[in-house]
């Protein structure tokens, strides 16, 4: 079964508004056991709007369009796809009282495109759109069956949802079983050679993505035994990858459930970061009774009044070094009352470099019963990208002394 | 000049992963000048690349590919390039070298599918990956000039910048005239309202993106006198819109301009946003003079012992309420020595929700010299929204400020 999604607008091919529809139907589409096989966006242009929909008809089976509905002048989907099925257009009065009925309803003026809206290729049938005022179609093209649905989100998650859904279901090959691993701490290609042999398998189908740091591995199996497949692969994954595999689908989560488990609660001090990794905690529901806040200790004065961090480690060895990363993660941790205190120190650019002390470099260290260890790296990337790993790494070094104590 | 965009990878085809370098490539080619007319997504097959590749080949002039060239068995972008262009892959040894010095400069492992990584289409020349291991490539297939970049953002952005962006300035039709103004306060629909009679005049093109309350006017213009016409409208749209049209792209880009302007110093205090507020002001470059820094103060006892909020302040009105807000920004203000405190204290959800205080309200105060003022807003959504919507309000009021002082 060869699902393919197509969205049209000039606005989303000049990159101007973000495609949120066809990601979602493809997660969708997933859920029913069907993997899409292309996507493709095209601008409100009659002629490639038409070419788009005949090759996808030449190669899929089922193909969901979004946009192009409405009543305006760049709303050509109506028409392209009468011109790739090679039939005409057919005014239908039953479409235009139901259109102006609905405008009606809701105290919107009829406007002469709502005439155009009521027109739908030969042989088409319309589709029902509960939440908005023109309807969609469903029709063949070339060997496919088309479904054209409104290109706002919730409009067309409904009609979706009603009209689409159901035939995946009966057609799909079934729920695929499905389990995504998360693991921080070794580069792309080691974690790809510690699954290398696992890859050919194809009882299981493995797949990698990677951002920031965490790597995500992703497996899948059709047809019966396919979850308890995909949990024996889960399980050798996690046991290859080792105290890198996460507990949890993200760093953050990790953290908050190894935090709840040991009873533990956690300050942050943040000088390059600024406020990213308490952000990022925050973004976990239900995390303030092991989350008490922190710092942003973004001026040197605020590392010394907030933080107590000494005037002489400060002017000894500067901002981004190892003796005020440490004072910075002990001193959030005894003013908060925290069990942990983690600090993060660096230079982030794009100004603020030196041969000593080069862009890219980050001082840390967690404050802990124990004692305070401290650790640091040098990242490429500009200001964003050593932010967001800065950012994960300490979420990473309060993962390990979690584990670990 | 027709571009295309294929984007490659399982992860994008089945919607797991967003793809953010399709979006971004338009944006950047429409500076230049240059429309992007298509985009395709299809997943790691090394039969579906390849027909993409030829048919992208066969309609466009240019095509800008990302992902798929890693050094692991899932990335075929370079087989698929072979196969495309008819021709086959021939081993670099100077590729292999370069590779495994910037491998060995990172300190990271030799793995075998560098090997590959080595291998290039006949005929392709590789391109400058400054920012990762692995180059990227240029190369003729159909009638086409296919450049395939790394589909690492931060490595792709700069590939693009260095070995795209000059050809399209070079082969661009002139660069379009173009302006975005950014604007904060307005509903979408009131700001339409006020540009009505602006959208349907075709000497200068509309577009109107919003984002988490931010909305944006897009003004395009070709041809002779387009600076000129751009430059008007857009004077003409910033009067509209009067004081809530920004002085520069976003929010936090505002306040440290503003903040420059009246060589005024930030602190930030914050409860539900958990340190948002102080990284989307850090992710300004340079913002140090300006942004001294601020407290994450998620549990109660933080608010007490970090920013002075009184017991009683907390047990009478509860931590979401106007006094603490008030207290907290005072704190602030007062503890880093600051020109300007604003807090946060809000329910963002989903549980912590109440009769009295929903999920969605969150408390603003803005302490100043002249005083401190305060402000509640509900909003709606989910914890995500509701966080995000608060950061922006809360920079927004600082922004109010800094205008009106």
């Amino acid at each position: 079964m060869e699902l393919e999604t197509i969205s049209t607008g000039d606005e989303l091919v000049r990159g101007r508004s973000p495609d949120t529809n066809a990601p979602w139907i493809a997660r969708r589409a997933a859920e029913e056991g069907v993997a899409r096989t292309r996507h493709t966006t095209v601008g409100d242009d009659l002629e490639a709007l038409a070419a788009a929909f005949a090759e996808a008809g030449a190669r899929a089976d089922l193909v969901v369009v979004t946009g192009g509905l409405g009543p305006t002048e760049d709303d050509l989907t109506r028409e392209a796809a009468a011109r790739a099925a090679g039939v005409g257009l057919v005014f239908r009065p039953d479409l235009l009282e139901e259109i102006e009925a609905r405008l009606a309803a809701r105290g919107l003026p009829r406007i002469p495109g709502n005439r155009v809206q009521a027109r739908l290729p030969e042989g088409a049938e319309p589709l029902p759109n509960p939440l908005g005022t023109a309807p969609g179609m469903r029709m063949a093209i070339g060997r496919a069956e088309f479904f054209f649905l409104s290109g706002v989100p919730g409009e067309m998650e409904r009609m979706f949802d009603e009209s689409v859904r159901p035939v995946l279901r009966e057609r799909g090959g079934g729920a695929a079983a499905r389990e995504t691993i998360a693991a921080f701490g070794w580069p792309e290609a080691r974690v790809d050679e510690a699954l290398a042999d696992l890859w050919p398998r194809r009882d299981v189908r493995l797949g990698l993505t990677a951002e920031s740091g965490v790597i995500r591995i992703h497996l899948e199996a059709e047809g019966p035994g396919g979850r308890e497949r995909v949990a024996r692969r889960a399980e050798e994954v996690r046991r290859r990858l080792g105290k890198i595999a996460l507990e949890a689908p993200d760093l953050p989560r990790s953290v908050a459930l190894l935090l709840a488990r040991r009873g533990a609660v956690l300050a942050t001090a943040e000088s390059c970061t600024g406020g990213l990794v308490g952000k990022l905690l925050t973004d976990v529901p239900g995390i303030s009774a092991h989350y008490a806040g922190g710092v942003v200790a973004y001026a040197d004065a605020v590392k010394r009044d907030l933080l107590g961090v000494r005037a002489s480690t400060l002017s000894a060895h500067g901002a981004v070094s190892e003796p005020v990363a440490r004072e910075m993660a002990e001193g959030v941790r005894a003013r908060l009352g925290a069990t942990l205190g983690v600090s993060v120190t660096g230079v982030a650019g794009p100004g603020g470099g030196s041969e000593e002390k080069p862009v890219g470099l980050v001082h840390f260290a967690v404050a802990a019963p124990d004692g305070t260890s401290a650790t640091r790296r040098r990242f490429p990337g500009d200001r964003r990208v050593v932010r967001r790993l800065a950012a994960n790494v300490a979420l990473a070094l309060v993962r390990r002394w979690l584990r670990n104590a």
